[in-house]
């Protein structure tokens, strides 16, 4: 099963008063690694909007076990969990050095240009299932 | 059962070029209900810290179902769903003009100041679910 | 001179782990600010751009005098400083219990559907400056 | 004279519904820029405030040219623009494949663990500006 890697280092923008990374922004680092899910498919994300199609999260799961922080490295591993005619969920685990800092799940629904919930296309399928 | 009901406007800053507010930000959605839950318990959370306590989020679980989009008002009623000895979790419904727009849940753990799980105090305790 | 005031609490969200608010956020504030100014010349930013127009900002300057922290609540208070043919600028100056915390400064050029900087319309010119 | 790049993509996150980069992030790629300005100085800025000292920023100024997109790769190139006894200015310039897209400076006041101003201490002033 293909899994994407990415890698950054947390911004200080990312932190809280905690001196921790604010539990939204690993909502973002979802986004980064699904960005590249998408890319190492061959299939960038903008490509799918450009061809008319929008993947918005209809669910989020996350769980946090341990605080990611300022200037750490952090890889986001991505993975496609399940795919059905209309939906998509991926699932992501957040690492520090190999330790798994937190993991969670999106779930997505395909939207046409007009926002209506519509089928995925089989060029979206295939590119995401190969 | 106590719930605590906050309205603000959706900021530009929320949104993202889909044209919809971006899903990491009705995470910090249910931060301004958490506060103003706690607020209307009489206990600012701010005064949770200053009393040497915090309370991470642990897990996160939202759902979407209709998006938000700039400049609408937006509510968020906050409960109390369970308190155990060292975490608890609150659950949070968003919704504009009786809409409901988004669901969730967040679990939070009961940390001292070494950042270490300790049980939740009595005084929080009472405060919470008076 | 119309003076817009507006006022909410510091987000968790918006502090950083030096314990105050991260600067990028004053920016956001100043667009909290504009869109009040906006509301209150009886023009909602969100109409402006209903009518095909965009005000996107081509320059900002912002001093930071004394930090804000969470849960603070801060005023910001938003005039017109200029309005050119195709540009306009607001100030801004937010303030904790009267105390100047921040203070700046957003040009914005007119632009229409097509990203083409534009003149502003008189129907904007008359409703933000009567 | 030192510079430092740092390239990276555009997240959906960052952007807002006109389709582009909301403004207040390009104040976040700064500060990715000074991050690396200070790793390129063999002084990580984790490393400054473990040694007791913050960096503040006081006053910034951001010009925006052109509009950045999601997916986009930027580059962010950062200088030390001046260097006082208490404070630091550092000027960045963001780009996309060698077209100017923004630009801008941040002032930085030195503070210690107590948040008084104090001056620079030499070891800084010398990695800055070796």
């Amino acid at each position: 099963m293909f899994e994407s890697r990415i890698t950054q280092r947390v911004r200080y923008a990312e932190t809280d008063r905690m001196g921790v990374v604010y539990y939204a922004n690993y909502l973002v680092w979802f986004e980064i690694g699904r960005n590249e899910y998408f890319r190492g498919r061959d299939l960038p994300y903008a490509d799918v909007e450009a061809r008319g199609y929008f993947l918005p999260v209809s669910e989020v799961r996350c769980r946090i076990l341990q605080p990611a922080r300022f200037d750490d490295e952090v890889t986001v591993r991505t993975t496609l969990a399940e795919i059905k005619s209309r939906s998509l969920k991926l699932a992501y685990r957040i690492e520090r050095a190999g330790e798994l800092l937190a993991q969670g799940e999106t779930v997505h629904v395909c939207v046409n240009g007009d926002q209506k919930v519509t089928r995925i296309p089989e060029w979206m399928k295939i590119k995401l299932t190969l």
